[in-house]
Formats: structure tokens, sequence, C-alpha cells
């Protein structure tokens, strides 16, 4: 019995999310389905953590534990032959029996792609969030100052949680501008539900005038969600990478 | 009775192509049924040129004539507000009566977007072609020299043909590398049928060392396709911008 490690690109749009639910179809699913059969034994798989339905991942991290002498990038091509295009396993290795993608996980970066427009471009939609004009860019990176840091981001998850704490550690907020392009990045230690999406609508709001820095810092104080900018879509965020040291 | 000249964004997966055809959804159609509805009487669009099915556009562009008090920017909004999410009129305006958007077309530029890698990647796969390392991209800029200028491009372009000659003139042809990721930006004063997806099909192999720069030379001495690379598929391409003048 070995542990392998594989990192996980996937196009969202099709899927209920990473995790295997009753009704929709998962990323997981189709992933232990392709690896079931190449390996000819059921798989399981544990990932880095969820990705809910239409979210992207870029490098997604996932593990499971198999009995074979296939060499890992034998199975990673035997995989990806069955995989639908929207799903791909972009690395393989064999991991330390000890590895676990879900705890072992100590870095999260996700990035969230917008576009500043009149007008919807239909090649970006499918992937980019519009936003309206004007946008003030300048003011939207002094707030992301703002969340950098250890602080409590309660006002910045969705309301059904089952987290012990809502103190999280952000480590960086990068907004990069390009043309009418707006790319948020962001690294942290770990994100609540929902966190990225509304740190975005957020930064958003606050860059439309809408919000100020000091209505960003009474939600890191108080925790008052209903003061923060909308949840934004899914299909703008992805999981770009997960690291382990 | 009035001329009006509009640029058209397109994601064209799901269209049988920019001109309406008996079987499946054409883009002129749906941009037609749109704006007849915003003027309220029947709206012939005449196009720069056909694009083949799954073949996308940034900058397609398109006049018709109408009878109507609404201003350009009035149209685009109430027209965007009915288009499904793929189609999108990103400029309007009123054009001389004279103006034609195929006859008056003085250049087009195409963009075909590639990427080097050893696995398919999901988030680039709808608008990009993956290309199997290696690739000799020095090699590609070499070749594309030998394609600029007015040569015959019979050789480069499908069989069944409707066209008077197949010369045409190549103003610039750029090969575009960022990491993985190689843009080929052609501008021409016109394109045969299926002219730049072979033309990137045939650069590929010169890259890849399946065909030498002589036979690219040969190519456009004898008409030949045979020694060309495969035509590219249609999700790569995109018709950039058309210009008048």
């Amino acid at each position: 019995m070995a542990r392998f490690r594989i990192t996980v690109e996937y196009n969202g749009a099709a899927y209920c999310g990473w995790q295997r639910q009753k009704n929709g179809r998962a990323v997981q699913e189709v992933l232990e389905d392709a690896l079931a059969t190449v390996l000819q034994q059921p798989v399981t798989l544990t990932g880095s953590g969820r990705t809910d339905a239409g979210v992207h991942a870029m490098g997604q991290v996932a593990h499971f534990d198999a009995d074979t002498a296939l060499m890992p990038d034998k199975i990673l091509l035997a995989a990806n032959s069955m995989l639908p295009e929207d799903v791909r396993i972009v690395a393989a290795e064999e991991a330390a029996p000890d590895f676990h993608a879900q705890y072992g996980a100590k870095r999260k970066t996700y990035q969230y792609r917008t576009y500043v427009s009149h007008v919807l471009h239909p090649l970006k939609a499918p992937f980019a969030e519009r936003i309206q004009p004007p946008l003030h860019i300048e003011k939207m990176r002094e707030g992301a100052a703002l969340l950098v840091g250890v602080h409590d981001f309660a006002a910045f998850s969705s309301a059904d949680r089952t987290v012990k704490t809502t103190v999280r550690e952000i480590f960086r907020l990068d907004i990069c501008a390009a043309g009418e392009d707006i790319i948020f990045e962001v690294e942290g230690n770990g994100f609540l539900y929902n966190m990225v999406r509304i740190l975005v609508g957020t930064l958003v709001y606050l860059g439309k005038g809408k919000i100020s820095l000091s209505d960003i810092e009474t939600m890191l104080k108080t925790g008052d969600r209903t003061l923060g900018g909308k949840t934004y879509p899914a299909k703008g965020l992805s999981l770009k990478r997960v690291d382990y040291q």
C-alpha cells in the first residue's frame, strides 16, 4: 500500500463542487472513478478542502492510498485519458505515508478574476466577473492592506459555519490590474466558507465608494457581515495552489 | 433610414458560425432577432465575413439599416439586454450611408491561442489548443517571416474554394510566447477558407521539426496543401479586429 499525492486542475462550471454530493456530479467523484478503473481497486480521495459549485482549481491537491505497481506518471496518463476534458491530473507523485492533503495544508492561494467594463465580454465571462466602471483600484489596495495579517474574519464568511474559530491569517492580498482585467490573488493559512468571494465583493464595494476603509476596520472588529459587499459569483474563483511547508 | 455599424464579441462554442444556416443557430441570427425586437422592424446584418462553427470574435464588424430615432448607444444597451451571454455588441455607431462591413474591410486581424504542455489544462481548453512539447519557437518565427508579404496562399486553404484568386497579403504574423502560452496574431488584407488554422498548424509542424523552412517555400510556390500541417481546431481562433482604412 502506498500513498499518492496528485495536483488537479478543473473547470468547475459543470460540477456541484469538489466533494461528493447526493445530487450533482462532483470533481472528486469523476477522479475517483477514473483512478479506480486505472488501479482496479476502489479509490478514496482526500482533497485539501472543498471548493463550491462552479469554483475552479489550477492546483487542488489530494491524496489516496493504493496497492499498485504502477508508477505515478503512468497513473496520471492513464487516468487523464479517461477523464472528461474539464478535469485533469497535472502532477502525481508518491507521498510520505503520513502526508495528508487536508490536515497538512499550510497555505492556500486563491485567484479571483474580474474585469472593469461597461459591457459584458463573452470571451471573459466564463472565468471572470464584470465590474461596472468606475473602480478606484488604489483605494481597493488600501483596503487589501487592512485585511492582511491575523484577523477574525467572521464578517467575511457566510452565516452557517461549523468551524471552531473564525480567526485566519492572510499573508498576501494582491490586486493586479492589466488593462481592464483586475485579478485578486490572496494567500492565507486557511479560508472560511465563501471568504474569498466576500473579500472580493467587499473590496469592490470599497473601490466603488459604497463603503469606506473604516467600514472594513469595523467589519474586522465586530464581525458584522452586513457592512460588506455581495458574495461574488463562483465562476471567477480558482484555487491556485496549496502549500504544505 | 440610417446605416449603423456595430462591433460584436462572441464565444462561438455554441454556434454554427457567424452566418445564418439551415441547421444550427448562427451568431448573425441571434443578433438580428435582438435588433429586430429593439427596433421593431426586420433587421438584416452584413458582417465583415463569415466565421466558422466554433470560431470566436472579439471584434467582428457588421452593418445594418434601420429607420429609428434611437441613438446607437441605446440600441447597444437594449440589444445586449436581450442577447445570450455568449454574444455582445461592444460598440455601436451611426455609419456613412456607403459604409459596407464586407466590401469596405481593408485589414483583418486574427488571434490563435495555443499552449505547450504535456497535459491538457481544463481552464485553457475552451479557448486554446494544446501543443505537445517540445516546440522550437524561434524556428516558427523564421517560418512566419517567410509567410509575411504578398503570396499565393492556395496551399494554406481548404480544398473547396469559390474565390477568384488565392493571392493575399499578410502584413504581420507575430508569435508571442508567455510561459507555456503561445499566441499567434496574424494581420492581412483577407484570408482564405481555414487559412489561419492551416497557417498555425503548419508553423507548429515546423516548430516540431516535422517539416522544414524549404517545405513552406515549396508550399507557397506550388500550392500543395499536403505538405502543410493539420487544420487547427476552431476553438483557438478569434477574429480580433477589422479595419476599414
